[in-house]
């Protein structure tokens, strides 16, 4: 269930927790992958563009299969245990009988945020009528945002290309302590 | 609560398990329709889309009040008992009273599929700022996709025609034998 | 957690009940207005474009703090008690940790109205890719249409003319007498 093929080691993981940067983690969903049949193709994309564009580091990384429970455990782990500020899923989010990487991350999260998944479905559409298939789901956990994102590789970085403008605020906003808060017109 | 003017008649109807094209059924909801006050305008379009863009044959055809617990009992015995590929419900999804039909399908659904909602509702907007008004909800319970479409047969037309280039990839996706799926990479 | 900076008082409010008009509720959630450090500049921009645009009287406004229990229960109030037509909040539909007013509002409403929150994001994404982190939530509570609309002056003054081509017919609807309603075709 856990690999190190994306060039970063699971947890214990001490490192992450020596840099101001923000914490991200890569959970790749995929009976295939888990399984050891089938390399996983995108979160070496996932984790080019997260360092590429934002400079930031992937503390964790790994494999589950498309299991509710196993994703809904692991989400809640790298949320409320790593503290992570980000957790970027690939896989599951489709319409197969075992996609259920949605109703999983609706499990783990507290607060949802629809307008994520709206816009990179939205964006997506102007490539292909199937993005209209995505069922991504995104959302908060105490402070960690978790963004669902589809399995292909070419998908992954047009969906991560929708979020580049505004993710980076995103995460600052969470990691403000909630007595230094601004007030609410920080978001448009 | 049922009617044949479709021209399909109610099930039992053994002829649906005789093909290998996937099995639709239209639910009209309306109070009025239901108690024969006014002819139901937009089963027979969508009836007519169904079978000239797809070739798929109409395995059962109702009508039902705006009544909860009716619209929910149809949509579940549909899909658990005559194991439909498709529901296409028509009407009820507006903001009326009694307009519950977005409320009844999130009760029968086990995943919802945001995306195509989403992308009818876009595509509307483009049309009439109404559109915005639609509370269409779309899902699956098993392998069954159920498509909340508005009650106007023009909006039917128009929403039909959004989903039109995906619809049939989500069908093929849903009919595959989890045993057989071949991965997260299959939906963009 | 009530003022009248607004220029209209809360409720024992006797005129609201006189009049034909639509009856409009303006709820600020804010932590630092509602302590009085620091002057809510949305609430007179969203009653400035109710009265301008149409016509509708601000029955009832108050500001009150980022609190979930809070927030539900005046929503509720305003709904079951008061009999508003339109509740328009600003504020607490962001990132920051106490922002919990679409949560507030899922916990008030009994119908959800998807259409009218995509309809602002997507708009507002045209001028600013920030638009995608609002989580705003719309729906209705028996016959009140609540609207979350976000903290920033300008961003309310933008969704509120996404809204305004298709809010009074949604008012319209909802005023409707259920036993005088005219079938499903009213919405588009």
């Amino acid at each position: 269930m856990s690999t190190d093929s994306c060039g970063v080691t699971a947890h214990p993981c001490p490192v992450i927790f020596m840099t101001d940067q923000p914490r991200v983690g890569i959970l790749t969903i995929s009976d295939r992958s888990a399984r050891g049949e089938r390399p996983d193709a995108s979160a070496p994309v996932i984790r080019a563009f997260v360092e590429e564009h934002w400079s930031w580091a992937i503390a964790v990384y790994r494999i589950v299969p498309d299991e509710r429970e196993v994703i809904r455990a692991t989400l809640i782990e790298w949320c409320d245990e790593l503290h992570l500020n980000l957790i970027l899923t690939t896989g599951g989010t489709g319409f197969a009988p075992r996609d259920v990487t949605p109703e999983a991350t609706r499990d783990a999260i507290e607060r949802e945020t629809p307008g994520l998944a709206e816009a990179m479905r939205a964006d997506s559409l102007k490539k292909t009528p199937h993005a209209m298939l995505s069922r991504a789901v995104c959302g908060l956990r105490g402070s960690t945002l978790i963004v669902n994102l589809p399995g292909s590789p070419k998908a992954v970085r047009e969906n991560l290309a929708t979020l580049a403008p505004a993710l980076p605020h995103a995460i600052d906003l969470l990691r403000e302590a909630p007595d230094t808060e601004a007030g609410h017109t920080r978001t448009a």
